[in-house]
């Protein structure tokens, strides 16, 4: 019933935001409040707040500039690319800011939730997490499943954060860094789940061209430039000395991971030319891997290291790994989350084991060994187990995801109504 | 006369430009000196002065980045929307800083003008608002016309600061920020005096595709991203309550008037799909109608509120009201200034005065609601009433405007040598 | 050998890579720490550190963003010239990192080098020369021969400021800034050693159109909104007299310089239109020419003069003097950094010297004045005699430089697999 599809997406949308805005318009009316007397409560003193703000703004151009323009690659889909990455950020910082609040409150003698630079930064990490998810399935799900995909998801990996802190009392700063090990799975499983066939080999629509990577360009740098700052957000400035060493560490390894990615890219190449996307994906591996690892990086040249490896393993796998598990496992990556987030995460956190083991003693070593082990474990499994669970759910016919000829294409969601078409 | 077009823009423009900045500079000479002490005169602390240059940084880049890209989404005016945009909001802010420094003197037994952070940012401000105007005449109006309109409108605006603040001591965070609605009234008088026939029911050229619409999707997130920075960047640190308040009310309305501008924008389209243009100008009405309520709003349900309702309005105004302006009154608004500066701006001064009067006393309610309408009533009144002065002053032939059939398009301004044009 | 030539650039290029990022990843494990303590060095106040990191990501903007995307104003090279700009730069930091710090130690007392936001300003300034030189050989080098230039040039750059800091005694804020200068002149020279006969008149491939001149306003614009930043992040914050004289000094000359660029470049065009590469890259000249001034100006009009003068030259050398150097010296230059840089920057120096001279007794005049031409003069004799040094060794066919008629295209590097290619 093609005529009937448009029209009821068209009521699906707009109802599904208007509930979801009310509920949280009616939940941030009864617990939500600014918070005035930030610096009174923490150890901040009075100069840090507008210090954090410059901060912020470099998370906040990375969650909607950054994530929005490195999904606009394809050729055909960049309005979807930026825009909905723009939608489902607002929806998810609004819900993360709620169930932060409800689960790991910053002030436990209060029921109140305050809105302060912590609680924003944190909202947007969580929103981080959902858009990482999103890039797995970009181009094959409409907007609702993706307004879904992401309030389940920030749900997830909230109540995983919530576990990992009250349960294994994991530091807060290592553990919200597993958002890319946690968003990038979910994200796989989801798009397995919702396999097509009609993608595979190689769907006709999901290509580049040189305006589109310029533009998704754009995206990887601003994630690229700032992604010290989204790594030591958190960090509290009074820890003067692990601030310097995340930003100066993420820096250091970004640099590396650059050259190697564009390095791998051309060598491994038939024709010896380098793969723009590759590159644009793989070059931010440094930055997710030190994350992971940045708690127990202490000199620079082991952060280059870090850098080193990730690239190499990231660009291997996207010539490598990628159509593999399109063809062996029918599970499509539309951005490669499994290579940029995944795998570098899950190589941040053995730097992170290998890097703690040597500078501790045997007998406590065992001991952290253990704690680290069920961190990522109890992340992998809540993240597969819940992007599986999702991926049926979004399955129902009922969210009326978009036909296989018109995956990948703008055209399904945006009005072009003067528009100059010849690509 | 075609042929002796060009070449007579060819000297007004530079001659325009010589004489002006020649002006400029000697007022410069005589009038204006750096401030070296500006911590000692205010309120500022020593340590104040770095934290605002990185706001200051966000105001600038949403002056040149952010409105510049944004009036980039017609296909064939790009350079145009982009580079007269850098044109005319660098000979505003001179212009501006001149003027400000005359009427509203930071230090009264001074004479002179000192540059500042402080005097920079309401600069910044008063070229947004020729900029606001500007927006509703891009495409019919050639550079010498817009630096005049700017020109202006710079002084016509800061001439209506300085009566709402010395003769109705209006709060000077509250009356700058009207600049929306000064800058839209006035830049959509100029487009009604200036209608031309030719362009209904809509040019050929005054159409967008994937290209034009992604470059104004880079301006609009600019914009859109660092707006909390607009708005408290004239909130002195030491009042910090107001500032923190201003930054999260903002940063919260907007991220609800994305998802409302989003949903309107599908449900009223027949087709049930979104429309690039209208979700870009209207996802920025909740920081506007926040702007000018800011002063008046504590809690961030309310922020929320006002974003909902700001982008509901707005959207609405781009699906039924724009056209109905062309067809009934004659009048072209190209940028929607109308449906994103002066509506929601209304909307905020509404919401203001509520707000103030659901908590303050009877006695004085009155007496505040009479100033309150005086100061819009002022406002609308100057602004409406120059624009139109402006447009019939622009409408003489002398400056040569360009043909109806080079409207909306770069060709009649910018040399593409070896342009590859297929489009 | 065309079937030989990729396969040859293929293990080229990624073993260079990998050789370097070797080398310097080793000489990082023995000589590089993370500064902890930078503060109690240095008459810096606790406070300082996050401030200047505001400043410090608006410079890694510039370099990153910046050079990178003025660098797409070619029509097909719009991947090498944001890609190859990153490979570059980041290579480059890491190599200036390392020659700064053996042989301009920030302490002198240790063998140490550490790493802060002073040494990666600094990183990034080298950085900053090498891309300017790099402008001037844009698609007629392959990334090898580009990242060799860069190593050579960052060389050359760290040894002549040791030469001017420690045998001349110069001002390092003053001698850092004729980065534009030696870069400028050094890529020149490379440029007409490497001379090729098959691009001249003119390149089919050389060429500009909507979408490349917007990409390349995006990078202009980011260049030209944080050049204030750019000559200001060395001065020391305890220096706010200086600092705030830089900032507001930059921000007028740059305002005055692309008003003056485009009516320039319209006066002398002979249709009376605008060339939007001349723009993008005269605009910049104000803040070169004030950089290179900036210790020496003080008055707000002054900054006015030199950003007017500079545009005014630099738009005249792009309209008359850029063909000249093809024809008269077969002398190349894609970016036209003689303009930009090197004019303006000469310009700057010149301004510096009279200021100087009006403001000093006349019997230490003569010595300033000998001591400030001797400056220049080492300057400019290094930069040319490496320059021609660095374009014999590239011109040597191991490289395997792209045949003519490649040049100024992606395709010879960059993989479009699944390429819609209708331009």
């Amino acid at each position: 019933m093609p005529p009937q599809y448009s029209p009821s997406l068209r009521l699906r949308l707009p109802l599904l935001a208007f509930l979801l805005e009310t509920i949280f318009i009616l939940l941030f009316v009864f617990f939500v409040k600014i918070d005035h007397h930030e610096q009174v409560h923490t150890k901040f003193d009075r100069k840090t707040f507008m210090r954090s703000y410059a901060e912020f703004q470099d998370v906040h151009v990375m969650i909607f500039m950054g994530f929005g323009f490195l999904a606009t690659f394809l050729v055909r889909y960049g309005f979807s690319g930026s825009g909905f990455n723009m939608l489902v950020a607002a929806m998810s910082i609004q819900w993360a800011i709620l169930m932060n609040g409800f689960l790991l409150p910053q002030r436990h003698y209060s029921r109140e939730i305050y809105v302060n630079l912590k609680s924003l930064i944190e909202a947007e990490l969580c929103a981080a997490s959902a858009l990482v998810a999103m890039g797995a399935v970009h181009g094959k799900t409409n907007p609702v499943q993706l307004q879904l995909l992401a309030m389940v998801e920030v749900t997830g990996f909230v109540v995983s954060q919530w576990i990992l802190r009250t349960l294994l009392h994991a530091d807060p700063l290592y553990s919200i860094m597993l958002l890319h090990i946690f968003g990038a799975l979910f994200g796989v499983m989801v798009s397995w789940v919702l396999h097509r066939e009609g993608i595979k080999p190689q769907h006709e629509k999901e290509k580049t061209d040189r305006r589109s990577g310029l533009f998704s360009m754009l995206g990887m740098l601003f994630l690229w430039m700032f992604w010290p700052s989204f790594n030591s957000a958190l960090v509290y400035h009074w820890d003067r000395g692990l601030k310097l060493t995340v930003i100066y560490g993420t820096y250091l390894s970004l640099a590396v991971s650059v050259v190697i990615a564009m390095s791998i890219s051309m060598l491994f190449s038939s024709k010896g030319k380098i793969n723009m996307v590759h590159v644009q994906s793989s070059a931010l591996s440094g930055g997710v891997a030190i994350g992971v690892a940045m708690t127990a990086v202490h000199a620079p040249w082991v952060a280059m290291m870090i850098g080193f490896c990730a690239a190499l393993l990231s660009t291997l796998g996207f010539r490598y790994m990628k159509s593999h598990m399109l063809f062996a496992f029918e599970c499509h990556d539309t951005c490669g989350v499994l290579n940029v987030h995944a795998i570098p995460g899950i190589l941040g956190w053995l730097a992170h084991l290998l890097l703690q083991l040597t500078s501790t003693e045997s007998t406590i070593a065992v001991q952290f060994a253990v704690h680290h082990i069920f961190v990522l474990l109890i992340t992998v499994c809540m993240s597969m187990v819940m992007g599986t669970a999702t991926g049926l759910f979004l399955k129902w016919s009922f969210w009326r995801s978009q036909q296989d000829r018109k995956c990948f294409d703008d055209q399904a969601f945006w009005e072009f109504p003067n528009l100059v078409e010849q690509k």
